[in-house]
């Protein structure tokens, strides 16, 4: 077989079921040998983007990498933003990229670049295959790496050569080690801090901010008499009716530094120390309070659960989790649509086990007030800051969970980086509902504007952040991509429109004017 | 004043008038800056890649670079591929990419990245601001580095700290060193070479296939009876009416053997050598045959126009350029819309001094036929093969020549990556009509995926390769970004919409339905 089939094989053998596509040429002998892996599914996204994003979904989801299939240099540069993200939220990921045949690459043809370096900044793991023979041992490797605890990137680089020419079986090893555990002496020595009397703050992120986690953290609080606080943002969070009353480390600096401002040790478990998402003049990086004594428990990399357990038990936690969210059933929202009421509507309609993709951006920041009293619900955060990354989650944990409902809150400003994505959606029936929260600016930029000092007269920089000038039709965008929309001006048209979504199955798009 | 003011006002000293932004809260300085610079004229895109596509657009036009503004490693990561285009284009430009203050760096929130591994494989100069102070220097040298001859691409990362704190005064002094010329000695070995019997071929690209250059050449042919011949593609070619006619290497590897296959000797004015754009089993990489003698006479980086004249000189080439291309007005096409006859329609129709933005690939292989015949006009391809250039490059050519009608012949698969850039044509009134030509498919991989032997049966290869599931509209696509649009199923319709889509001011797209 060639190194194609060959590679498409081991990605089946190491558990590698979903590949999320934008083919060119160099990647033909791979697109040419799908069919003879029925084991494999292969969704074709119309941006690398799309790909990236929907992969990251579909490992928050399934904790399975997915695999991508991108066209060489610029391919992967369009993929970079939602790798980005992807490693932040310590997603499990395989990209396999097309490049030019070895012997080609010499020539300096027109999409030769250097691979490598745009991989670099995203990847855990890069290798360019060598030979046909390379690659089920190179692939094998590639998943072995994304499997790591927490999760990586990995990134394999595919020679047209290699892939056209004879190659080796397929690899069926793959010995993915065992995440290092937290060692008895620092189980110890944090249970000696939560009883030494200080102001606790226990600190949860990533693996940490699990369901799991987030139960063990809470019982562990409820003991200690620790403050629990959940980290601004974790890449799969459970949120909703039955779970844990958490704080959560808010976006704006001054309100962080507020929430943290009585901590005297920070224990921080899956994640490093809060800080400022960016810099201010005269405003701090840190969050926690200089003088606190940071202890990092356990990193994201390590038995995060493990641990968790092991403290639990070494302070003796009950199983009393403390205070939970109760399931609160609001009335339906109705007078002029706001981003809080479209969060009210929410909570009184989203299914049970229902996925938020959450980019609501500066509206996501009344979601809490509303969303606790919902069903229970996986939520997923934009992780790494780059905009662009709703539609594509949506698209990929719609993909892993094709029994559950998707929902997206997706602001308007970030939802055209990608909105290619919603194609994919119409073309594979994903059920995803996709709320456009469209207050046609960059409104988080807006404030950001105001705080540096610019005034009213500022025209030309208050253009930069205004986006209604010509108003995006979000219904005819969503349309013409095959997804049904509808478009909402009133809280009862949000509420009706909502509601029938969520009924029927398939995409939806509902443009929330505000 | 600050950095930013400073860096803005520099960018102005050195010529730049224009900047591309999708700016995000590290870059809020700069914005809350550009009120106070009114020669900068700021131009919003909603995706990155718009920005560097745009900005290579308006640099092939101006010879002019002008700036992009983007937000850390993933918005540069975004405008990667037409990054990549525009330096294959040697198109001059300077990227402005914030990043967090210099201090906050160590603290690696969620948007930090390695900024400099991703502009590295697409910039010719790269550097990071370390103070406020550095920075018009730093933005200084940035421009002195994109204008260098033939024009490269300058990213200049700028931490926020330096943006805001303050600055020096705005730089003034802009040595650019004239490009390098070609030597007496090496314009006398040509000339022998043209004169010794053999077949030479005149192998035209980059800068010697703009009009100065093609018209020299074909005086040098027309005097040594040397085949002039022009690269597959260059970053701005005159065709139409009063141009030499030249053949071109095409895109097939087997035409293009075939073109060359007497050539005893290659004369390589302006680029390397041509090469096959992807390398195939069993075909060769190189062009040229393989005993066929190499001269590179003149690189991009040297004085082209000046070593072209001075060789002109040299073989006492007469004022005459041989044949040209006679303005033929051909009938409009009737019946069954074909590729074919949108280019015959665009023929007759295309108005004076138009300028052509061409991503209509596999349709692009039937322009010659007819657009030989059109007014003359400004043809600019993709240069770096990566899909996605033809909006946002159509765009900055708008801003570029706000007197010219500017045409983006543009499939529909390559639309789809950058789509946004519609939205910015409709807010700044840019005169572009976007003929997209819309077969539903990725049909220059069909092609390739028969070539390496997949059969009908090949359901999921060939659905990886199909977009006719759902249909785009883009009617709706256009009209929801507030571009006007038309649907054209008829020779008859596609003529009658491209006629009133000419003769009207601002953008138009028609979608030909083939």
């Amino acid at each position: 077989m060639n190194g194609a089939l060959s590679l498409l094989q081991t990605l089946v053998n190491g558990g590698i079921d979903t590949c999320f596509t934008n083919p060119g040429t160099s990647e033909m002998h791979f697109v040419a040998a799908v069919d003879q892996v029925p084991q494999l599914r292969t969704i074709l996204c119309l941006f690398e983007g799309v790909c990236t994003g929907a992969a990251d979904g579909y490992a928050r989801m399934t904790g399975n990498p997915a695999a991508t299939l991108l066209h060489l240099g610029p391919g992967l540069g369009n993929g970079f933003a939602n790798l980005h993200n992807a490693r932040r939220a310590h997603s499990p990921l395989v990209n396999i990229v097309g490049d030019h045949a070895t012997y080609h690459l010499q020539y300096d043809a027109p999409l030769t670049s250097d691979i490598v370096s745009v991989a670099k900044p995203v990847s855990a793991w890069i290798r360019s295959c060598r030979t046909a023979a390379d690659v089920p041992v190179a692939a094998a490797a590639a998943i072995v790496a994304a499997r790591r605890t927490p999760g990586h990137i990995a990134t394999l680089i595919l020679p047209g050569d290699c892939a056209w020419n004879e190659s080796a079986a397929p690899a069926t090893q793959f010995s993915v080690p065992a995440p290092p555990t937290v060692d008895e002496a620092a189980i110890q020595r944090t249970a000696a801090l939560l009883r030494n009397g200080k102001q606790s703050v226990f600190c949860v992120g990533g693996p940490a901010a699990t369901e799991a986690g987030m139960r063990l953290a809470a019982r562990i609080c409820q003991t200690t008499g620790a403050r629990l606080v959940a980290q601004r943002a974790s890449a799969r969070m459970k949120l909703g009716a039955n779970t844990p009353i958490v704080e959560r480390v808010p976006y704006a600096v001054t309100q962080a530094l507020k929430l943290l401002e009585n901590a005297e040790q920070m224990i921080l478990v899956g994640a490093p120390e809060p800080v400022a998402f960016f810099a201010y003049p005269n405003m701090p990086s840190r969050m926690s309070p200089p003088d606190a004594l940071l202890h990092p428990f356990a990193t994201a990399e390590q038995d995060v659960i493990g641990a968790l357990d092991a403290l639990a038990e070494e302070v003796g936690a009950g199983h009393e989790v403390g205070p939970v969210h109760e399931r609160v059933c609001p009335d339906l929202p109705t007078g002029e649509l706001t981003s809080e009421k479209i969060w009210q509507a929410l909570a009184r309609l989203l299914p049970e086990e229902s996925v938020i993709a959450d980019e609501s951006i500066t509206a996501s920041w009344g979601s809490a007030k509303w969303m606790g009293g919902a069903h229970a619900h996986d939520w997923l955060p934009v992780m790494g800051g780059s905009i662009g990354q709703g539609i594509p989650v949506a698209t990929g944990a719609a993909v892993a969970c094709p029994g559950r409902k998707v929902v997206n809150t997706q602001a308007d400003g970030s939802a055209m980086y990608t909105l290619q994505g919603l194609w994919t959606q119409a073309r594979e029936e994903l059920d995803v509902v996709t709320i456009l929260f469209s207050n046609r600016a960059y409104a988080i930029l807006q404030g950001e504007l105001q705080r540096v000092g610019a005034d009213e007269q500022s025209r030309k920089a208050q253009e930069m952040l205004d986006l209604s000038n010509p108003t995006i039709q979000w219904t005819a965008l969503a349309r013409g991509m095959g997804v049904e929309a509808s478009r909402a001006t009133t809280a009862e048209e949000l509420s009706d429109q909502l509601a029938a979504a969520l009924h029927n199955r398939g995409p939806h798009l509902i443009e929330a004017v505000l």
